[in-house]
């Protein structure tokens, strides 16, 4: 099976660019709803208990790992490769860098994510490492998981604070977005109003189910691996917080989730 | 010494009152901050780690427990008492309820607090038994949290979800507000703006440090075991997030916190 974990419900959002561009594959997803956010918890934790979470998938019948997390996959990836040396991970943080150099034409990059992704400094040096000459600014959004957990989506708090996160980045002339966090493509109406369309918007997560499935192409014997139907396995480490909200926000349907209280 | 947790940093209200009205005792202080925020996680999940949290306080010397978070004080109080029967254990919910019983003329009494708090009914219950003739209505607030650590105190958004969250308050008719979470203090100008001055505020932190001193007074052979001096003493389980801002807002002053990796 595909394992698929997140701090919580948010990577959702990436199962459902999976079911879409892989629609024939089980997925175990795990939600660390107990902990969540990660957005605001030390390097440290994060691979303690990213590193968990693998070793639960691996158990629980995953056969590669996809880290749905970005701050999780800033802080955790390599150091789970480097703990799960035979297992194929897969992060979301290069697919939608690689596409963000592709589509810039002025060189000039806006990321925003959870505070915890934007220290990281992923994002930035993964950039520079294939482009020296990019300009890149990065913005925290703190308050954008709350809101979308909320369900304000559209309501004139969540567009005032928007336009106080994204002016810096447009004041740069930015021509290309990266949203880095789970819960941010579900602002994309809200945030690409500000914007406008002269800045184009990556969500990674379409990227990342792309990058996975030409993975696949190319490596047969992880592909046979792979148990095939609709029986897939949602978990999550607590209750979740406003889940029935959530999942239909993120997925488009409700789903049953268990509780794994090991964590 | 007197032990004080909470979830994360927000605790540090309660001990800024416990300075003011107990100056001359020392302080342990815990603060979860790997697995905040409580308020939106389950009543399991608060009892076991307000547990180990109880049990780490008395390790390190505390010889009373005060439950600053009103999360734990709503799910895990009783479960605490049961659980260390000898230990003192105070709790945040009850000196508010008594001070709100005291202070309202129309007996129609507001909550606000976290999700979690809410959800457990316990300040309803508790109003209920000192007198059913009580009308009681509460409001969850679960971005006031997310607002007060990026330290947005005064921004207009604050203002205006502040004004969502409290207006159907106010339509109700209380004359009595009782702020059943330790962030909220910090927002008190922006709420008494808006309930306006026939609504009286509650601030519980005021009401436990009050209610506990006078406990001293009648227990001399508790009093005799705590500490005096101002060698107080600041554990976290995580760096935390905005520490700086967060404890000078709080108490006032930066402190240093020792981290617990234990949890």
């Amino acid at each position: 099976m595909i394992g698929i974990f997140d701090s919580g419900i948010g990577g959702l959002t990436i199962v459902k660019e999976f079911f879409k561009y892989l629609p024939k594959y089980q997925i175990i997803y795990f939600g660390d709803t107990a902990r969540l956010p990660y957005g605001t918890k030390s390097p440290n934790l994060i691979k303690k208990w990213s590193k968990e979470i693998v070793k639960f998938l691996i158990k629980t019948g995953a056969k590669v790992v996809i880290i749905a997390c970005h701050t999780s996959s800033a802080w955790a990836a390599d150091f789970l490769k480097k703990e799960f040396p035979r297992l194929p991970i897969f992060e979301i943080i290069t697919p939608g860098i690689k596409q963000a150099i592709k589509i810039t034409k002025n060189k000039k990059i806006g990321i925003i994510g959870s505070p915890g992704t934007i220290k990281s400094g992923a994002h930035r040096k993964k950039l520079l490492g294939f482009n020296s000459t990019l300009k890149i600014y990065s913005q925290p959004c703190p308050l954008f998981v709350p809101l979308v957990e909320e369900g304000w989506i559209n309501r004139p708090e969540t567009k005032s604070i928007a336009e106080e996160y994204l002016s810096p980045l447009k004041k740069k002339g930015i021509d290309t977005l990266i949203l880095a966090c789970t819960h941010y493509p579900l602002l994309k109406n809200t945030i690409s109003k500000i914007t406008g369309k002269k800045i184009k918007i990556i969500n990674p997560a379409k990227d990342l189910a792309i990058e996975f499935k030409n993975f696949l192409e190319k490596n047969k014997k992880v592909k046979k691996h792979l148990k095939k139907g609709k029986n897939h396995h949602f978990f999550v480490s607590d209750e979740p917080y406003n889940f029935k909200i959530l999942s239909k926000m993120c997925l488009g349907k409700n789903i049953n989730a268990k509780l794994v209280n090991s964590f």
